[in-house]
């Protein structure tokens, strides 16, 4: 599903440079040019294509309506020792989580944890960027978010919980963290439009119709499943919940059923998305050596456990550092319909086109 | 299945003074049977009984074979404002995570976040029990716990975590709380055997033979597959490995994969089992009136969601605070297996033994 119709690669520099452009253009201010762009590179470096360079004509049109704001005024009020509330001022949700996490984590420094509830923010691209900020820190880090209705709920027949994103990561001495970043739905919505366009069937218990049934025909899907499906979606369901618990309630938004859709056609109102973002610092449990060593040791088994055949067992995150050394070698593919929407920005904004590499 | 083969319900109460008067007639102290009671019987009543009053024959034996403690030293170290060790010395595992989110909650009241990594300790029964625990002071709770190989791995065919459950409760004014309580595999490993005493046929992608392929023969069966079966596993895997790093990595405990079996034969060396707790004030984040607001609202939205025929929408617990009014009303049932597991224990340790409700 990755590979795009139309070899098309470029480099990850060039791309960088564009996105930041492209936003700076659009008048946005340094720092949110510089989180939005930090974000969509880091997701496409690592091959998670939904959540990468594809999003940025999305942003730049709620820009341009005002849904928004390039020039937020986010405000940080450090509550009690190791919490605080964000408020994103509209803003990107990028910087905002970014912000977010950049606070609980010198608060985890300083008193072991930290966590900050963000609100008036909107939608923050792949969850497991600011996880990983933590854990560039040596922190483990947690980063949850709450979306519009996609999801139904366990014996639900209607969507009420957002794709609402687990990230968590944690830091490997000398490597790439251990990185879990996951839809509680078992698919994102992309993929149905993905298999729809290319005429194939989904898997099973991914997806349902109007009337709440399993189908797996992508042009009757009205509704994606909990992860778990029919039998055990009670699973998924709840993690989306505790998700959304974590992410609206505690920053006093609106919780995800009441959220206007991300798609629009109003693209001028804020949404008021909520983000929660969560640092450890292990150090503060045990001594960090042993939890290094004991780290390693759980890598190191979890690797050598065998694995069916033509296929490997690998840790979370394995696929996408893999994937990051691969783009960074041979440059980020763009498929045809980004290729389009890339041109297109370069012509209305004035910017260089993106050159494929040689 | 929950069903007794027999009618045979017992009072709370009763269970209670058997439960308390079996441990304390088998050498513990008063704490450590006041927790162990406290989990299995709120753990029966909610009607979560793979983790309730059927685990306390296994109880005894271990504490007769030594592997755990019923005098335990436990050692709490505050490294940092929000955060500590707590050494359990071989204790139970209950009154390890009781007295683990005791302290994480007073941190969470001071400095907005607490969370206390378990070591040295045993089995924990129902992980929700510590999570509601902190709900029930007004706290979001969360509990994780490892456990010894069960699940596969995605793409693996040979077990690596345990069923390493996730429980989060949040405080719901006038209300039980919100509770999630679940493993990371989709069903718990004496679903299988429960399954095959009935001769009856798995659900689809929940368990694999010694191949690692799936199966629904419960005779076949070596291993569960993680939440998400063949296609999504990589998400529960991901969330097991998550709880495995909370629970041991941070205790500077042996990950799941290398810990003794349960079971047994070994009764008489401790496990070195680690948990880990985490205790958040909604207050720190917002006022705790918006918090409350905003999560009745919420549940509102999620219980008045329309449902599929002969079905209807719950939140996490609802289910189990049905059952628990139900089981005080009624009695909590025995099943034949613990009727007689219950009459033997009662012979041996010269207790009265239970009798049924009139």
């Amino acid at each position: 599903m990755k590979q795009p119709t139309q070899e098309f690669r470029v480099p990850v520099d060039d791309l960088e440079h564009f996105i930041k452009k492209a936003l700076i253009r659009s008048a946005t201010d340094e720092a949110s040019a510089e989180a939005v762009t930090r974000a969509l590179v880091t997701a496409s470096r690592m091959g998670t294509d939904s959540h990468g360079l594809r999003l940025l004509p999305h942003y730049l049109k709620a820009l341009q309506g005002g849904r928004i704001s390039g020039h937020p005024e986010m405000r940080f009020s450090r509550r009690l020792p190791a919490t605080g509330f964000l408020d994103a001022d509209n803003g990107f949700g990028h910087l905002a989580a970014y912000t977010a996490m950049s606070h609980a984590g010198d608060m985890a420094e300083e008193v072991g944890l930290g966590a900050v509830a963000v609100g008036h923010s909107s939608h923050f691209g792949a969850a497991g960027c600011y996880a990983m900020a933590a854990a560039e820190r040596g922190l483990i880090g947690m980063a949850f978010c709450n979306s519009d209705p996609f999801v139904l709920l366990h014996e639900g027949k209607a969507p009420f919980h957002g794709t609402n994103p687990i990230a968590f990561a944690a830091p490997v001495a000398g490597d790439s963290p251990y990185l879990l970043d996951m839809a509680t739905s078992s698919v994102p919505w992309n993929r149905v439009q993905q298999y729809g366009a290319i005429g194939r069937e989904l898997p099973d218990q991914v997806a349902a119709d109007a009337r709440g049934e399993v189908t797996r025909q992508p042009d009757e899907v009205a509704a994606l499943l909990p992860l778990g499906g029919s039998d055990f979606g009670f699973k998924g369901a709840g993690l989306g919940g505790m998700v959304e618990v974590l992410s609206s309630t505690l920053a006093g938004m609106l919780n995800g059923f009441r959220l206007l859709p991300m798609g629009g056609p109003d693209m001028s109102t804020p949404r008021g998305i909520g983000h929660f973002v969560l640092a450890m610092n292990p150090a503060a449990f045990t001594e960090a050596s042993t939890f290094q060593a004991c780290l390693s040791d759980y890598l190191a088994d979890l690797r050598s456990r065998p694995a069916m055949a033509d296929s490997e067992v690998m840790a979370p995150g394995d696929r996408e550092w893999r994937c990051r050394a691969q783009r960074d070698a041979e440059g980020i593919p763009l498929d045809s319909a980004n290729q389009a929407a890339y041109a297109a920005m370069a012509s209305e904004l004035g910017l260089e086109p993106l050159k494929p590499m040689a």
